[in-house]
């Protein structure tokens, strides 16, 4: 009865709630999830796909004409070879893409959430990933992949289940966010909080905080690219019809652009907590130490670093590179540039194509 | 008469109004200036000192609680050496510490400006330091010096009045403005655009937009600063009271105090009327191009780089480095690295010491 390619949907935590580490608890968990490929009869072929900040259950589409956020690295033949894995990829707690969140009714008021969403990290995502495996019936992952904060959420599911987990894939993240990092999404969040039509989180009546997550979207945009990549497109060209202070340069243009299409797709409650999870992804949470939890990794880790990221700052790789060393992880790490900055995850095919493809097959 | 330290005052362009590049004029400009040490009889050493994007006037405070923006470059012995040299600095056109801009009564409708400003560019305010140097009647700079928006002003008057300067000494800013600097702008100009208390730029008998004109500021404090700076300071660390959504880590507490303190001494029209004259900086307006503007420069012009810099990076200053030898200046570029970034040339004084000091004084 399955509709082809519709996310599909499950409610896991009904009968025992998910307690959230930092207190709280969510139950009646709604997971949006997608699967791609046939699971082998040893089921030894599932890999956990984790999305990034803004992703979805859906990287790929087959015979639409929509486009998944990974659609040019999965497929037949490709790194993400739906002909060989059996791919799952969930959205995460705290999302917007049809798993429990901010946005959805708390079953037990009836009410959307609002303000009164619990504050969830990564740890807690990760557990109602497990549970989705579980309800799945998959007993073991050969490998988990993900970029920036997927990348955390995959290094953590080799931490908190170390036999789990054959291979970790880990694009443009590191180990933790930076002091800089976190005070871009500081600004983002001000900008958010800062919009009257915020009314402290519960908006879903009213018009919704758009200014401020258009802002804030724009803003990280900013963060994802390179002033390389800005340059190349768009220079310093003028645009023909401009506002002084408003769209004046072709690059103006582009964010307000980006930020405008931002406001159709996400709720600005999710931004808000999606991006303090990111801020307070630390593998330690749990762990006597990072050493402690780092040295539970059992898996092939591969780790890929763009030179020219300016939000996972390379010096920040270098750290998490050594930290993974240091702690016997067997560590597989590559770094290379690109104008794409960050976001050279979700666009530069030809260059992860083989790293991605060494990370799951390799030795 | 004159009250000893406190910013002075005249009134310019009362006969003939400034016309402005870009359309419009302004008559009966206020300028604010302070003077350091004394012009020689020769009247061959006065220097000229052009602040960055919300600098004032007064870099130097003698014997003051006060500390000006530059207060330990300047003074007796120092790179910027009272004792020897005439300075003048002045608030730029578009200002508001005492300069006329958006702020200001217009003496035509005896209203303030607000929305009703003109858009003014750097090639004007040089020209309003024009006035001010023939008002004080200095016939010629033994230098120019600035860093930022100020290194840009210091270059164009190298080439709009070349006989007028010996020398240009421009700290970390680079011939034009990148795209992705531009984006930092709009991503500015847009928190304070959209803020409801902004209304259209007249809200002098109102609230002003403080939340957005904050939320700027702390976008710019990142881009003036380094992640390792940030990291060095704050780290990760947890504020003791904290707000989850709100200021959680240390770096998001700073950086809140960073917005709300420039409340209390920036307008933010002013704001917005000088970040576009920042993105609109083009040494070529006037001219027939890049080449026919720089081949003017007369002046010894030394460009220093600090390599960390996110606003005005590297490959920028490389440009501006190689433009200039190209078109026959006599350039001397120094680069270095600085934990703090592009607001280095504010704090790091033993690097540039010697730096300013053989751009002052060596052949």
């Amino acid at each position: 009865m399955e509709e082809k390619m519709a996310v599909k949907k499950v409610t896991l935590f009904t009968e025992k709630p998910l307690e959230l580490i930092l207190g709280g608890q969510l139950s009646s968990i709604e997971v949006a999830y997608q699967t791609y490929g046939k699971l082998n009869a040893e089921k030894t072929n599932a890999i956990l796909i984790c999305h990034a900040l803004t992703g979805d259950a859906e990287p790929y589409f087959i015979a639409s004409e929509q486009s998944g956020w990974w659609q040019n690295f999965m497929g037949t033949g490709l790194a993400l070879d739906t002909s060989r894995y059996f791919f799952i990829c969930s959205n995460v707690l705290g999302g917007c893409k049809g798993t429990t969140g901010p946005a959805s009714i708390n079953p037990n008021t009836s009410r959307v959430y609002g303000s009164q969403f619990p504050n969830v990290i990564i740890q807690d995502m990760i557990k109602v990933q497990k549970a989705l495996l579980d309800y799945l019936q998959i007993p073991h992952l050969y490998a988990v992949i993900g970029g920036s904060f997927g990348g955390m959420q995959a290094t953590q599911w080799a931490i908190d289940y170390p036999d789990f987990v054959n291979r970790v894939v880990n694009l443009c993240s590191s180990l933790q966010f930076s002091a800089e990092a976190i005070g871009f999404n500081h600004v983002m969040r001000q900008a958010i909080i800062s919009d009257p039509n915020f009314h402290g989180g519960d908006y879903y009546d009213k018009t919704p905080p758009l200014q401020g997550l258009a802002i804030a979207r724009m803003l990280g945009m900013l963060t994802y690219r390179t002033d390389k990549q800005l340059t190349k497109a768009f220079g310093r060209a003028i645009k023909t019809d401009n506002h002084f202070l408003g769209d004046y340069f072709q690059v103006e243009s582009y964010l307000s652009y980006q930020g405008r299409k931002f406001l159709e797709r996400f709720d600005a409650n999710s931004y808000l907590h999606l991006l303090r999870a990111l801020d307070l992804y630390d593998p330690a949470i749990n762990y006597a130490n990072i050493d402690t939890a780092l040295s539970r990794i059992k898996a092939r880790y591969t780790l890929v670093a763009v030179t020219s990221d300016q939000l996972f700052k390379l010096a920040d790789l270098h750290k998490s590179k050594q930290l993974l060393i240091e702690n016997g992880v067997d560590l597989h790490y590559h770094e290379f540039h690109s104008d794409y900055g960050h976001d050279a995850f979700l666009v530069d095919y030809d260059f992860f194509e083989p790293r991605i493809r060494a990370g799951l097959e390799e030795d």
